[in-house]
């Protein structure tokens, strides 16, 4: 019997013993050792089957802990639905309801699922401190000159060498420094459009790529997005005549959390390539994987120097350190002249900080913990969700990340529902923000990096209360 | 005698004085106190007389010192000549040369009259150490939270203190801050413009904002600029309906170090305000004066909010920490969207530290010390020129920053001329790269806040050689 058949084989067991529920959910499988005797096969045909079955959904893999059977294997909420293409219909930016829950960020006392970013207890503080403390005593200039405009050279070979899912594909010269990821996708959509030039972008999309095209007077295309496998490649390859760029986030997607499968990638980047359309890969989530490693960017596939390939630490160290960077492939010498224009060069210190964490701060071990900690989250918030929300609330699958999208009742509009949840002390980002169309009205993202108390929990029942109050 | 009168007659006594050479450069005048009683009129009138004198350029006064007859009043060598408009002309930017110059900034066996920032010794390098270990101490977070989009409160409020200038007319909350002046001007450019649109600067101009300007898609109108007027405001008047803003340095103008004369800000504020055109007004080197005291901004004449006012530390403190900030008048809620959308906040700590040395970090000693030194320095590389280079050598009269500006021989190409020096471990910035057309080739931008040394005099002189061989 080959190979490939004999884990597919052990694959379909294991999926009918989900399925008739004598694995529920929550319990381990056997461990790869003991499943390699138990169907005395290689130890590489049971990873096989485990990474098939992580595929389906129906188990998840806890790094050091093994394989579980996942609760989307017994799912009670459905997924959100896809949204279809809208070209011709009347723009309306959310410009104003973004400035509305931007303002209420400040507020100490509010719980902050709205935030795009992770809660202060779940972020290596104490170290960044010595770390920085370290700099100041070692520089001595204490930071008040220039850095290269391209960037720090010790952060940029830091980052290359932490670019381990690139595979040697990516050096310290590939690499300019940017003032956090946000600045990445400015100037890599200003490198390679012109104004009134189409961008092809998910939808629902990250309202700050939303906010970035239309500044630069440029028109955002929204391309249906399906919640496991990320953006329609049908629909994206209909429109892509008329596309100048595309700006997609594959891993752990804001706000669907899906991972685009790897042949997806492989094709998307096919695609491009073959029309010469530059592709601005946001993968400030990559390394914040439940599964068993870190999937791979679509850099990885880009042969021709179209894949812009964006990374940051805001989403795993220091929001407010600002330090971003991207490998622009054949637009680099660009991306350096804008950056001087614009900036002249980095702010030092944070550069040489971040670059000694990198180097002997424990990154690996702190992203253990953070990956761990965001997971036990996500199940967590899974459960209060599926507990205290209405039946017919759809639900997305993050594959990592800390970002979950809800789709309500359609009776309900998040936008009304906000200012009730913030006098309540509660808030969350409004689905409203993640279009440039009067859409997603009945959808929420909630961000679940933050401390888990019986508070986080309490005000999940009391918004599941508001919902249900609404509809019935 | 009307008041008015008096000192007049005072100030022409003491030019005939100067003029007949019985009084010489470099010799005091009578202290305001003695020259009072010498004439017996008031204060006030002494004063007015001896602003009258530095307004001729006859005297200039030394913050604590008193009143110097000025190497000008005598001066041996003329004033670079005024540049006439070229519209018609087929541009041709200088970016290649830029970049050039900017790669051998690194070097540092290089005397670097190139840069735009004072040297490191002339920084206080250990104070901003020391404030900076104290705000990580304090610092519960470790800088790792996002500020607010406008920026920090607490560094807002000390700059709205120490704007003394602008007497209570502008408040912390006035303010956004930017990643340094550049950014500043970037965005007020951005804020203010649509592609296409034409922006009028000062010939020569400060090739970031002509960098600006282009990567904006914007237009560039080199206005006819006096080296110690500044810009011509008939000329501007004339091609004021095409324009969408100005961008001007009134005060120590970057590279011709002119201060503009009040009335011709006032004049400037009131055509601007009538047209209803945005000047945006780079006044980072406002501080460094030779003068009295620091000299108004156009922004303090503005009344209907159409100046944007740009300010950093990068002249004075920390070029590295990229902090600079801008008064954007009624522009200000589109500045903040825009820096929200371009980088999401500044990076935090920098801020702490720079709002910490403003409130007690001797700010004021620190500019004491460095306006003294500055001037010294300004004295010594004149008196070099004059001693080294050939008699026909034009040179500015800078009244404040540390930027002198030269016109040579037509026979001198500076873009020649600066490889040659680069060999010999002397760079300067050429001409060329002050202006959008094939001019300024015979002129050179020199950076004199360094610390004066033998090596630097020295270079100076093998500078003068080298012109000297190229012109016989």
């Amino acid at each position: 019997m080959p190979k490939d058949v004999l884990y597919l084989k052990i694959a379909n067991a294991v999926t009918e013993q989900i399925k008739s529920e004598t694995l529920q959910f929550g319990d381990r499988l056997p461990s790869l050792r003991s499943a390699q005797k138990l169907y005395n096969v290689s130890l590489n045909t049971v990873k096989q089957a485990y990474m098939e079955l992580e595929s389906r959904s129906l188990v998840e893999s806890r790094p050091k802990y093994g394989y579980y059977v996942s609760q989307t294997s017994q799912r009670k909420l459905a997924l959100p639905s896809i949204a279809k293409m809208k070209i011709s219909e009347g723009k309306n930016s959310p410009e104003d309801l973004i400035g509305k829950v931007f303002g209420t960020i400040a507020g100490t006392d509010v719980t902050q699922f709205a935030l795009g970013i992770p809660g202060k207890s779940l972020l290596p503080v104490a170290k960044m401190k010595k770390c920085m403390i370290n700099v100041m005593k070692r520089k001595h200039d204490s930071g008040t000159n220039y850095e290269p405009v391209q960037g720090n050279e010790r952060l940029r070979r830091e980052i290359a060498k932490w670019a381990m899912v690139m595979e040697g594909k990516i050096t310290e010269d590939d690499l300019v420094i940017t003032s956090g990821a946000m600045n990445g996708v400015y100037n890599c959509l200003m490198a390679v459009t012109q104004p009134g030039d189409s961008v092809a972008v998910e939808s629902p999309v990250y309202f700050g790529i939303l906010q970035a095209i239309q500044l630069l007077g440029l028109k955002a295309v929204e391309i249906p997005t399906h919640p496991i496998t990320g953006v329609d490649l049908d629909a994206l390859s209909k429109v892509l005549p008329k596309i100048s760029a595309c700006c997609f986030v594959v891993n752990y997607n804001n706000p669907l959390g899906f991972q685009m499968p790897d042949e997806n990638k492989k094709e998307l980047v096919r695609m491009l390539t073959e029309q010469n359309v530059p592709l601005i890969e946001d993968d400030v989530y990559g390394n914040i994987y439940f599964g068993a490693g870190r999937p791979k960017p679509c850099k990885f596939y880009d042969e021709a120097g179209i894949v812009m390939w964006i990374g940051s630490v805001s989403k795993t160290l220091a929001p407010g350190y600002r330090v971003g960077w991207v490998a622009p492939g054949k637009f680099k010498e660009k991306i350096i002249r804008q950056k001087l224009v614009q900036t002249v060069s980095s702010p030092s210190l944070f550069s040489d900080v971040i670059a000694d964490f990198l180097e002997h701060g424990g990154y690996d071990h702190h992203l253990r913990m953070f990956r761990k900690k965001l997971y036990a989250n996500y199940l967590q918030i899974q459960k209060s969700i599926t507990q205290y929300f209405p039946d017919n609330t759809k639900i997305s699958e993050p594959k990592g990340g800390f970002m979950l999208w809800l789709e309500l009742d359609k009776k309900i509009c998040t936008e009304d529902l906000y200012d009730e949840a913030v006098s309540q002390k509660v808030n969350f980002a409004p689905g409203r923000m993640f279009s440039q169309y009067n859409q997603y009205q009945n959808c929420m993202r909630l961000n679940y990096a933050l401390e888990w108390t019986d508070r986080v929990e309490s005000d999940l029942e009391k918004l599941g209360k508001m919902i249900k109050n609404r509809i019935y």
